[in-house]
């Protein structure tokens, strides 16, 4: 075993200090209107400084512990040009290898009464900006009334976690796309799922939590699905993201994350979900509430605006 | 309506300010070996002082921001009697009105690696010591798979909360009790269902939140249990607490909760069933993520051990 308990597993993920030492120097915040958009990390500072420096006239408003967009990028569509423009110089200077990750994905970054601009879903873990996904949990109740949780072996190929274990179907929620909507397109794609079937998932929580990685930083919002298969129902890969799919029983899901054989924020949803059915219970599990905070983490950042 | 958002009514409850602005005096600190057991109000702080100075050898050690035990009050079994003739002096000389909904159960204080003291649970408010009980959401999916949920009615002779809407089921979970034997427990003395159904609630989700009244400081955690029951069976009060009991579709939970005819915990408690089987989705509630917040909130004292 890798983890020691459970609560390990999911520390392993949100894994962000919840409390700075006075020592420690704490990444830039990046505002807009006194919202926090993002966090950077001293090594993009530089770059940033440096590209700034670079432009005329500057497209930021860089200080000790604070950046925001100069005056003049006043609208939303100015700032998604900066933010296009410079995302796009240093994927061309080849300067953080997290951009060699590139999706041709726009994520919303919101403020708190708009939203601010759209960026390269790639380049925002240098910006540690808030995103948002879904996940969907796909099981099957055996005729015993067990449950049974399909789990993804993500394929070797992927830039990110390759060949770990994964939930059934992600994906991030892009600009514009509804959370539900995204679900049942994500189930097609990566499972086969037909959206028939897939339109009976039913929404039943979030999760928030802040991790990095080389990359950068990922202050991260999960909305949460379940869907219950058909017992003749297999799901099967299709856009070459998923490798093949297991059907495990509980036991062996949760031995599994143990073992630090999955992607580490598809384990946090795993877990809620063995929560969530009463597989993991407050009277068992020494850590319950403690794992139940760092599932829920209060992220300082704006949310999501719908309208 | 009263609440104008369902964010309003968890705020209701959840109310403990996050942050403190700099010229706000927050409650004092109560601690053993560097764990935060409480936080105590200004008018209970003159109290102790009054009470501490009266007594010989002194109890407790009254700092500007802090309280702990005094050296000599050094074992559990000291610690559970100092608080106890405190409580028991209290209650005599009718100083708190809280005290007079004496319950005679003893709550579990816990520290870092041990259970500190037991306290009488009138008395843990004005020690804003953290509490840990059970909710029960009582439930019929009808024949249409449409859930409706058993609303309890509180009795008028109640002293918290008189005549208004709770869970089916709830409860203090007292020292050395399991929650899942306290919540069968809870399911025949406050609505007759027999230990037989009882035992098939499922343990699925725990809300955390730090509220106030009158009566003092409540940072308090609820394991949450759904049980499902068939559909010709009728929950009956049998213990005086409930007056009666309404099987309502969610639609009209919802409703009486934005009405705030809820005790303001119990809301949250019928909120996070209304999430986990996707009656509140996060396409239709704009919300959604802060709402879950409010359902969680991170408390900063230490959590049950259980050995």
């Amino acid at each position: 075993m890798v983890h020691s308990s459970l609560l390990e597993a999911v520390q392993f993920c949100d894994k962000y200090p919840y409390v700075f030492e006075k020592t420690e120097k704490q990444p830039v915040a990046f505002k807009h209107d006194d919202a926090l958009l993002g966090q950077i990390l001293p090594n993009v500072i530089s770059a940033l400084t440096e590209y700034n420096n670079s432009v005329s006239p500057s497209p930021f408003k860089i200080e000790p512990d604070l950046v925001t967009f100069a005056n003049w990028v006043d609208t939303f569509d100015k700032r998604t040009e900066v933010m296009k423009v410079l995302a796009d110089t240093w994927r061309e200077r080849k300067l953080f290898p997290v951009l060699e990750g590139w999706r041709n994905e726009l994520y919303p970054i919101y403020g708190h009464h708009d939203l601010v601009f759209v960026m390269e879903r790639a380049a925002t873990p240098l910006f540690g900006v808030s995103t948002f996904g879904c996940h969907l949990n796909a099981y099957v109740t055996d005729n015993e009334g067990k449950i049974h949780m399909w789990v993804a072996r993500r394929a070797k190929t992927k830039p990110t976690w390759p060949g770990m274990l994964d939930n059934c179907v992600a994906g991030g929620i892009s600009y514009q796309y509804r959370i539900k909507d995204t679900i049942v397109k994500e189930c097609d794609e990566e499972a086969s799922i037909p959206a028939e079937l897939a339109s009976k998932a039913r929404s039943t929580n979030v999760i928030s939590y802040y991790t990095f990685t080389d990359g950068g930083l990922q202050p991260e919002t999960e909305y949460i699905f379940d869907l219950e298969l058909p017992q003749d129902f297999k799901p099967t890969p299709k856009d070459g993201e998923v490798d093949c799919f297991y059907l495990w029983p509980l036991e062996k899901v949760k031995e599994s994350i143990l073992n630090q054989e999955w992607k580490s924020n598809s384990a946090l949803v795993a877990i809620d979900f063995m929560i969530r059915h009463s597989y993991i219970t407050p009277d068992e599990e020494p850590d319950y509430i403690k794992i139940s905070y760092h599932l829920h983490r209060k992220l300082e950042f704006p949310t999501p605006i719908r309208k």
